[in-house]
């Protein structure tokens, strides 16, 4: 039986995500979508709405499970007893910063093979930082995300109209 | 009549950004250089201050205006009736951003047509973040910027020259 | 006599930048690694402490010296007389940003000449930053940092080990 | 009123193309398809074939024409009057040789402005090659070109069927 | 049972192709090393020999089969009952051909998933035409290729020493 | 005393080399420009006539050599008591195959340094092969080549006008 793992920060889970977690559950016999504790800044949702957002979304699948985790992702991996690594590549920019995370994963735990899926055209402008700023300017997620995220950014919104960023149109 | 809309932070605008802001107003009829109110962190100059400097420098032009805005591009661009959004593309790292950006943004309005204009190759290493590292620096800037955005740089850092950070050496 | 210079913020050095280095000071005469002051944000080190790892480690080096300096890299070299700028290139994500600065720094002073080594595919995937992210977590850096920085590490750590990030895992 | 060509090889001619000249038919009063009469090695289409494929499909729009050319692009930009290039951009592998072509062609007649449109995200992975190669192996392109080159495929390779190459697996 | 496919030319095989069917028998019950009838231009290795090197190199693996193909790889794929399609990427220049591949063959066969590993950063700078380069000019190629190539590339060029190419200077 | 060699094909120098020339010569005691026997395809200007016009061009330079080579460049180093490989890095499109270059030669002979220059932003887009297409379309390419390969270039075109290919549209 093969156990892979598929990590993020999933703040929050989008399309994409969702795209890439029933590809892997169909390669392999487990799947276990791990969300980390604290992805550098301060996330929009904390870790227990999170998993939670997860857990809900992927209630009907078997062999998927959501856990969080903090630390070193090849010891979770050994811990849950994972032999696999799963990421998604969009074509946009993943590519270089996947490679890294792959290379030294491997320096640090040889047997863990890390493998790539390539995120369906239709999400290659999709991450969960446009999500939110799409929601956080009041503009549309359907379809972007499931419906429980897309309630749940909505009520996370509401009463912060005024933050609005234009983050959208410069990074320079 | 087509209108087309040129978004940045301009903080500060460069010889690179009239450039293309030069290139743009001779291919629409009517160009609106749109000032972001807030580009995610506190800008070296304030937004009026921004906005003014590229009134002062954009005055002559009869089809060229300057205004400021937040919130979403696409709802922006609804606003002021452009069809058009205009973005500079640098030889140099800009692609993947725009790509995506250009996606989104046509994902949220389909109508809404974005071109990409290549920066002159005497820009190509130019950003307003390069200018303002070397003006912090105490670095010359001539050249780089207009000349009403070189005196302000220099009044903004007269003061300041212990500030140096050495940015211009490591990403890392 | 010709002198390059080698700059960096070294949070801290690792084989990758001794690989480098070594390489360098084959080429000419005599070698300056060159610690910026700040890079931006808070260093992990402060910088009396990265400039005497640096100095541990290439102390048997008959022509290389380190130094810290601040302001521009350009008027660094000047006044140490360098000719020379020495920058290494990972396959991964270094290309675009060390091109732009080597660019600028053309602009800046045109005599000034910046050559490039590739880092030895061994050092792919290493960086400071995966460095102090590794160690943060309780990973084992040994191999990827000289052994004077792995006993560094392993003290600024010690107290620190809920701290863990997982910045190892996603940067969305 | 200005004119802008767009220029390629169209061997043949696919729905990413289209989708690229229908966007520039709105941007601009009067677009040129420019057919180039050689694109280096054997055509599979012959020139008068690939003018007629696209004529058939481009005979509703009023101000898009469709001309053979050879010689420098730029001189024929002259000789149409046109004072912009479209080119489209995929999001995989087009930038580099384009910002090229684009600098180029600008250092030959600096006047002339190159935009780009970014393909549809539907057809990142469509070009003329990849058509070719799907039929020649007995594929399916219906979706992928329109439906008159569809017919002239099937009729092109109905005599072929075994020359099948297998291009569709590696480059190495 | 997954079974899944490696396609190639394998004009040779290299030890980077070694390493990623090593790690995809490990992923898969049963994994099929295709050897692609005719890559395009003309073989330095006949598909029967590419063949029967792999063979011989891969004979005591029990889940590994080779076997020559030509015509779509997504109906090879259905033939051999294989419900994924296996690529190696190299941190160089692989990443945009590989992506559109894998998007085209999903346009032609949905259910067929591609899945990606990363060579081993030992190999990046390996491919089937730089080792018939190196071995054409009289370089040595141990370590880069198995022992059985090594010897057929040997006898392959013992007789052609004068066609040295250089092809390992200059792309332009 | 140290001795470089730049490896090319020069099927004509172009400005872009010679400012790559000029740059090396500054940082060693001696350049081996080498002029590769045969570059994969018949080139436009034979081996003889290449060397004589980068000779012509470098006549001034005491401490350039140009020198005609086949075989492997880490021989041809070895050969002519050189340590070093000087490469152009464009910063259009080079990078990869030129790592993988560096990363092969350090393989096949460790001590060979191989370092970078990258190209001035003037010559971003100048390569051999635009040069021959634009005078082959007899297009200007003044400024582009040095004078004595303009004068070349004109006196091979002008019989074969005819010729023209159009490559600088398409490469689909």
């Amino acid at each position: 039986m093969k156990t892979a793992v598929y990590p993020g920060s999933f703040d929050p889970v989008t399309n994409g995500h969702l795209d890439i977690i029933n590809r892997a559950a169909f390669l392999f016999d487990r799947l276990i979508v791990a969300v980390v504790r604290n992805p550098g800044k301060a996330p929009l949702f904390p870790m227990e709405e999170r998993v939670a957002l997860l857990q809900e979304v992927l209630a009907a699948h078997r062999n998927i499970e959501v856990q969080s985790f903090n630390g070193l992702l090849v010891d979770f991996a050994e811990k849950t007893g994972s032999s696999v690594i799963v990421k998604g590549l969009r074509a946009l920019s993943d590519f270089d910063f996947e490679y890294q995370m792959a290379l030294m994963n491997k320096k640090l735990k040889p047997s863990l093979e890390t493998i790539f899926l390539m995120t369906s055209e239709n999400f290659a402008f999709l991450s969960s930082s446009s999500v939110r700023e799409i929601a956080s300017l009041g503009g549309r997620v359907k379809g972007l995300v499931p419906s429980n995220v897309e309630k749940a950014l909505a009520s996370k919104f509401r009463n912060r109209k005024g933050m609005a960023r234009g983050q959208d149109v410069a990074k320079d």
